[in-house]
């Protein structure tokens, strides 16, 4: 391990729900991948959606000015129990995802069975599988994290080898800076 | 008409999909209501959801800070026709709420029925008769508007009539400022 060096990449992971939003930074090395922040974002004492809403933007938002990653990478199931929670849960990834926006953060989203055969290699992983294989890929102990803050590290480390590996990445949204290129036009 | 009177207050008006966002803003006298901008923001030409997503902050934004509206008042249904598509509108409606907090300005969000129930004093009524109630109501002409627009405008105006009469308010987010005040750790 070169402490020395400098990390090639910076990546936020990001597992967005709308009472807890879970992220990890990690530091990309040449041969080896450092877990910079791991934790979790709580929404459930705010009893206003809005709050909530809010809340995600600020912390986020505090979270990229403070740690500065280079790119986003966002849990995103596209089917969930009803079309209500889903509009909340749409609305809490708009607003995640609004954050990286206003920061020039590139953002590319990961289906959690994508996340799962990127770590474990098989889409049907149970969570302790992925946790284990975690903890074996960055040697460290990920016992007293909660599931949202484990699933944003393997968000983050899913990201990290589907972008050493063009051909199998995710759903990317080019950043801020090349849409303003590619759009001079929508340039204020 | 008192043209050298200020307005009391600036409304922007929303009605976020995923295709097309309409939007109005009005200026509220005393004894007027005045349209003083309407139209839509289009995002059917972006091939890209999460282009899509940005288009709807970059305008959004910039139509905010050119007309400093105080208030934002949003079209929000909350039941569509499957997850996915709610997950979609969620998404784009959170892009649109990040829009407004990260200009500090508060944010209401109407369910259609009670946009037509301020308009027309029926949630059933169609959109022929809010239109028609519309240009009764504003002393303008609307044929020529998409109902994305038109619908947006509704929702500005139903905002101020709620708003004179806060009993009947909607969901009303407090804005970013009395948010920090009211949470002073959270302030940076």
């Amino acid at each position: 391990m070169n402490t020395a060096a400098s990390p090639s990449k910076r990546i936020l992971g990001i597992d967005p729900g709308t009472n807890i939003l879970g992220f990890s930074i990690i530091d990309i090395y040449k041969k080896e991948i450092k877990v910079i922040k791991i934790g979790v974002i709580r929404m459930s004492h705010l009893t206003d959606h809005a709050l909530k809403l809010r809340e995600i933007f600020v912390q986020l938002n505090h979270l990229i000015q403070l740690y500065s990653p280079n790119e986003m990478a966002i849990e995103a199931p596209f089917f969930g129990k009803n079309v209500q929670s889903m509009l909340k849960l749409g609305r809490a990834q708009g607003v995640a995802i609004a954050a990286a926006i206003t920061n020039d953060v590139e953002v590319t989203e990961y289906a959690p069975k994508k996340i799962k055969v990127a770590i474990v290699g098989n889409g049907n992983a149970s969570k302790e599988q992925v946790l284990k294989m975690l903890e074996s890929i960055l040697k460290v102990n990920l016992s007293d994290q909660l599931h949202d803050a484990t699933d944003a590290l393997a968000t983050a480390v899913c990201h990290h080898y589907q972008t050493q590996n063009p051909l199998t990445k995710g759903k990317k949204y080019s950043n801020w800076s090349s849409f303003v290129a590619n759009n001079p036009s929508r340039k204020k």
